[in-house]
């Protein structure tokens, strides 16, 4: 049996929870779907018992505190990007560390930031596309839709592979609303879960194939011994391609499964999100212990411990209280938390 | 000419204006109306040139707030009550006051906590009023109306007895909407301000004739030195009656005037009238400097200094942020923080 290793994609820097979420605090780091679990630290717990070791690959800035939401874990398995160059050198280099100790060892990529509900049908689903990724190829899982999303990417299935394994016909990008219909109606379209599984060795030939600019940063910081590879990637990762993994690698090679999964997968995209996950009230609040609700129904509260937060008469509302910002946005428009964070930006507020 | 003598009565614990208001620190001690100015210290100010002197009338638990609030007034020109007992003896307690240095002195009794918007013109009808009580009886200033509000008690003016000086026929209860709107469209009712205007010895009388009670206890404490009065009060004010001045005297004595007014009054009874006071940005936003106003409309923002308020496609929202409590209430609505503040007593909540 091969190794097995998995990549968490711990480098996220989301807007969309802010004043939750800021630059050096970013959302894989929340408590968001369970009181006292961070995202990041649910990510490494499901796999405990599916690969056989964890590696963590976040930003330099976000290394201490990504180390620091995972006691557990051998600090030396926070792996720190330089500069952040999207997905692809990232797996890369991850990569890269799989196959100095065994080239043809599974890597399983998962982003840091998704919440899972059904652990047990999650955990069948990975051992599926593990096995899967043995046989060669690339691997991705899909989720079956539930709705016409338009927040999502789609892969559409082919031929049965295997038992549950499909190929995986092609890659299409967020569509508008009809054309979402169109793909939920079909039945043959998944959402892009952004799992991968491979071989060590299979990715790196992808992207000798597809990216050999940066394939050839890869194989110099490879080459070096572990010792010099801090040196290494500080000289080679700035001028990496900036491109996503999707983009760059798995539209492009023709030996894609993928493994529809249905566990309650969630992406945790925006407040919205975290209200439909949330233990709710009769009414439809979900607040913290103490807030006074008065004739308000369906809306979302967090605030710091002991602050006293009152609503009285309104509905649909989200109201993110922090001890230095507090955002007030209706349920349906919270992605545009955002504009906030841009302007922020825009004037060089810390607050980001 | 006889001495002239303002009495502020500032007892008021409204819960109209929590989180911003608490029993410890109401509405007149509030900045609600000018950026660094309590309305007590605004209704003092405005009153300087207008009467010789200044009493002000509080709780005994107000009393070193209310002194703080006015560094500039004579610490013991603030009176405390031990107990609350409503206006009438409060009124009458601050009138043996001025008896005791001249019977005849004019008291003018405002409440501490209205805005006015034209002080000049405040200022002439106060002066008009001041020169009828002169005459006897017991003045008031009525506010002409400017739509059928169903907030306010209502005075019928009567037949001219000086130039802008009327008979007052008779106090009207707050009305409902459709008598109210009757009452505008009557054209000779006026809203009932809370200002009244007599010499000493006339209101103390018109006390002797319809609350005998209360007059001998003010005569027992007026007969006492003035060193005594704090034992007297203690012993005699919590069997005082808890009544109005308005129910008590207003409505059954029979020689009332009243000197109609017009200059900018709002008695700011909640957080609906201080957004319509404060000044307004294009969208008819009422924030903080810094504030993040996306796509929001019509919304009164308050927050502490430093704190970062951020409102997305928001419209008619009061916010009121404060260190240790926070309420978002439609402005429509802003009335109903009272039931906040009555869910935090029901359960024994320190944040009042």
């Amino acid at each position: 049996m091969p190794s097995t290793t998995t990549i968490v994609l711990a480098g996220g820097s989301g807007t969309r929870f802010w004043p939750l979420s800021r630059a050096d605090h970013p959302k894989q780091l929340l408590a968001l779907a369970r009181p006292d679990e961070t995202l990041l630290a649910s990510t490494v717990r499901r796999v405990r018992d599916v690969t056989d070791r964890v590696l963590v690959v976040t930003s330099a800035r976000l290394a201490e505190a990504t180390r620091a939401a995972l006691p557990d874990l051998d600090p030396a398995s926070v792996l720190a990007e330089p500069v952040g160059r999207n997905t692809a050198p990232c797996i890369g280099w991850a990569a890269t560390r799989v196959a100095r100790e065994d080239p043809d060892g599974v890597c399983v990529v998962l982003p840091a930031d998704h919440h899972i509900g059904d652990e047990a049908g999650y955990r069948a689903v990975l051992a599926r596309a593990i096995a899967a990724a043995q046989d060669g190829g690339i691997v991705t899982v899909g989720i079956r839709p539930s709705r016409p999303e338009t927040g999502y990417g789609y892969i559409e299935m082919g031929e049965a592979r295997a038992d549950g394994v499909f190929d995986a016909r092609r890659f299409v990008e967020k569509p508008n609303r009809a054309r979402a219909e169109q793909l939920l109606a079909a039945g043959s379209y998944l959402w892009n879960s952004g799992m991968f599984f491979f071989r060590a060795s299979v990715m790196l030939e992808a992207i000798a194939k597809h990216l050999p600019g940066l394939s050839d940063a890869l194989a110099a910081i490879a080459a070096s011994p572990l010792a010099e590879e801090p040196a290494r990637l500080a000289a080679l990762y700035p001028s990496m391609p900036s491109i996503s993994i999707d983009h760059g690698v798995m539209e492009k090679v023709d030996d894609v499964r993928v493994v529809p999964g249905d566990f309650g997968w969630s992406d945790l995209g925006g407040f919205a999100s975290a209200w439909e996950l949330a233990d709710k009230d009769a009414e439809g609040n979900a607040a913290p212990d103490g807030a006074v609700l008065v004739d308000s129904a369906r809306s979302l509260v967090r605030a710091p411990r002991g602050k006293l937060v009152a609503l009285v008469g309104v509905e649909d509302l989200v109201v993110i209280d922090t001890p230095d910002a507090l955002v007030v946005v209706p349920r349906e428009r919270a992605q545009e938390v955002k504009r906030v964070v841009e302007a922020l930006k825009a004037r060089g507020d810390e607050r980001l």
